[in-house]
């Protein structure tokens, strides 16, 4: 290894989880182009998204893409999925993975924390042999075991990152169907992002698969920005400008936080710490939540290279 | 006892719970016709459908009909419903059911595990003394406590082969109220069907009262059967039929399975594992959810002695 | 301290829920109003409803203010809330809560059930000190660890009354957004109202911020009785009259229920415990809900000083 890793953020610049963008870790011409989606996090898939017969070669197509997406230059860092625990891949390719320029490595299908335990033992003892700085690592709850687990399996992880919600292997898990509103699912949905929040790390919410219809992943964007998630799985690229309009605080919301300081300070200034601000009683959370929303937004301008929202 | 219990399915054949309908144990006349109302399973309520006079009766109404629908032949299992736990009734009723030609006993309002410890206790004390084999066991969860344990309930049972969501019992037990959207039982009807999936037995959802609003029950069936239930409570035989309807994949469902898997053969042979297929993107649990749906298509056919699906 | 606290109930009498209106602790105008208001639950706020240049002098504007309130005869209950475990502010606030002649202490964002022994053990400490009996205690939820520990806390208090859901705060530390349909609370609300029937203590429900929006609280009244809430936060005296009508069985409820007893004593006489009352299939737990309405009404009408329904 040399250099960075492809898509690692300079020490001290904050990390982004709008898109998480999936592509097949067999795809060669589809990983060459991650630079040209502008994604936050790109995601080489050995898993599901690589057939069977392919999954050993898949692994050096991979690590190459991630070398040429390191010499190219790729804003967006780079994953590669494994597959999952207890599968007779995942030892291999958490070895191959670990060798690869990339910023961390993926394990789908965490169901216990015993599996949290293993993968990192093995992420550590691969590391060790190669000399290799630690991996950051995303784990997927996308079974119904994971989701009464999700508490310990993020809280109690020493590594993870983020976590992200495979809403489909869950509904399959669950025996249950999708519906386009998705209250069958909103039990799981919620506590994934609890527990990321108690855990202090990222939330990724489910994919839109519905690929023609912009508009849902959009209105699913917005849904899972209220629960409490930082992006969404993107399983084709134009849902990744839609992700950074939704997760990201529009200017809308940042002049709205403005004001509401402003009106804030005026309070204070007669002594009161409770105002009515464009029809709502306002205090102590809202005015937390419009400084939340000015520091995200810094912090976004920073992460992406722009200036500092003044 | 002589002969198979009525409607105790021949051995290896699946067994279904898409309708679970309910008469009242000392209701002779409607006990005598569950075999001309078709349901998955019949049950015999010695609890709330039974006045609190007439209960010690009713055993041996129950027991009398069981047998009148054994020798006329009942496609359904037929079980019956014991008193709660802890009532002064439950354990004669317990004793009483074991001596009954039934498939099985179930038990309302199980509220802790320690309860299920008792119930399985008692059982085996019954059958012992009467020489009968295991009697299979159906909880119902219906208080906010039951809720609470369910995942204990269902996972550490030994002998529940399915596990029932009691809404009305538990909305009263929350002190709430049920409006026909049902979000305010969200939370434990999608937790229900969580425990009854780790544990690996039968999930069947609460009831429509409305007995004269069938697409009432059909909107709750589907909603149901999206959060993982595999059948409904019956309050009417009319309820029966739409249940069977919903609960079973429909002919639509099976035919967009089947077309599925082809177009997956077809991506594969191009070395592809994710394609697209009817403006979604597709790849495993998709392709495993039609499996399961041809799979279940099957059983559904094999249980209800039709040919298997080809 | 002489005479009974501000608005504590004669004993036998049951305590309401319905409406916990908040005003800031350093507005004597606000506190000294609160019996014109008709609130079940008057809460003085030195939290976020008083800033941190004014919290220590609140302390006292709270105590004369609900002397005020005792000398002026408030039928409501009186409360001071306190700052949040943790701060540099909340022993004090104790002291001086358990000094002033009020019905309880409020302390809001409890997020462990460390910190509810913390608390217990603080109050039985100043009353010792002060030679007072002990205090009534509402505990605040609103944190996604609070929601986590929600049936620890709630079950395991050994002094709370009540718990209220700050949904606000809630929000805020999930780093989620509220829309207007609340789904992505739903859990949480969910959950909490579990708890607080689990540990048989009164729940109430968030506030609604739109002062201007009367049925928007109206609807959020609505949907937080039937999740089992007992009661609203108010953030403008306009709430409460509006809690008071949804919290309370109505006129068309008591009626409903009356006609349904008397359709079950009809029933009964037929020996039948199941029949069809107003198209619904009805027995046990809807029989069970029409005697809880006729009892709280009959409560309520007690606690009112009415004479009860007869």
């Amino acid at each position: 290894m040399s250099g960075p890793a492809a898509g690692a953020a300079p020490s001290g610049v904050p990390e982004l989880y709008r898109s998480f963008l999936i592509a097949p870790a067999n795809r060669a011409d589809m990983l060459r182009k991650f630079h040209l989606r502008g994604a936050d996090l790109n995601i080489m898939c050995l898993e599901d998204g690589t057939p069977d017969s392919e999954k050993v070669g898949a692994r050096t197509i991979a690590a190459d893409a991630a070398r040429h997406l390191q010499e190219v230059g790729c804003r967006g860092r780079v994953f590669i999925r494994s597959n999952a625990p207890g599968t007779r891949w995942i030892d291999d390719d958490l070895a191959s993975i670990v060798a690869a320029p990339v910023a961390g490595v993926c394990v789908p299908k965490v169901a216990t924390l015993e599996q949290v335990v293993w993968i990192e033992r093995r992420l550590r003892h691969h590391e060790a042999e190669q000399g290799r700085p630690p991996l950051q690592l995303i784990l997927g709850i996308e079974s119904v075991a994971g989701v009464v687990n999700a508490v310990d399996i993020c809280t109690r992880s020493t590594r993870a990152c983020a976590v992200y919600f495979g809403g489909e292997d869950y509904t399959t898990d669950l025996g249950g169907r999708r519906s386009r509103e998705g209250l069958e699912f909103l039990y799981a949905r919620s506590l994934i992002a609890m527990a990321a929040r108690l855990a202090g790390i990222g939330a990724i919410d489910t994919a839109t698969l519905e690929i023609r219809e912009p508009e849902l992943f959009r209105a699913d964007a917005i849904a899972a920005r209220n629960l409490g998630y930082h992006g969404r799985v993107c399983v084709h690229p134009d849902q990744v400008p839609i992700a950074h309009e939704e997760f990201g605080p529009s200017a809308a919301e940042i002049d709205r936080s403005r004001r509401l300081l402003e009106a804030e300070q005026a309070s204070l200034g007669s002594g009161l710490a409770v105002f009515e601000f464009e029809g709502e009683m306002t205090d102590g959370p809202l005015v937390k939540r419009a400084c939340n929303i000015l520091a995200v937004a810094a912090e976004q301008g920073r992460a992406m290279g722009a200036p500092p929202a003044s």
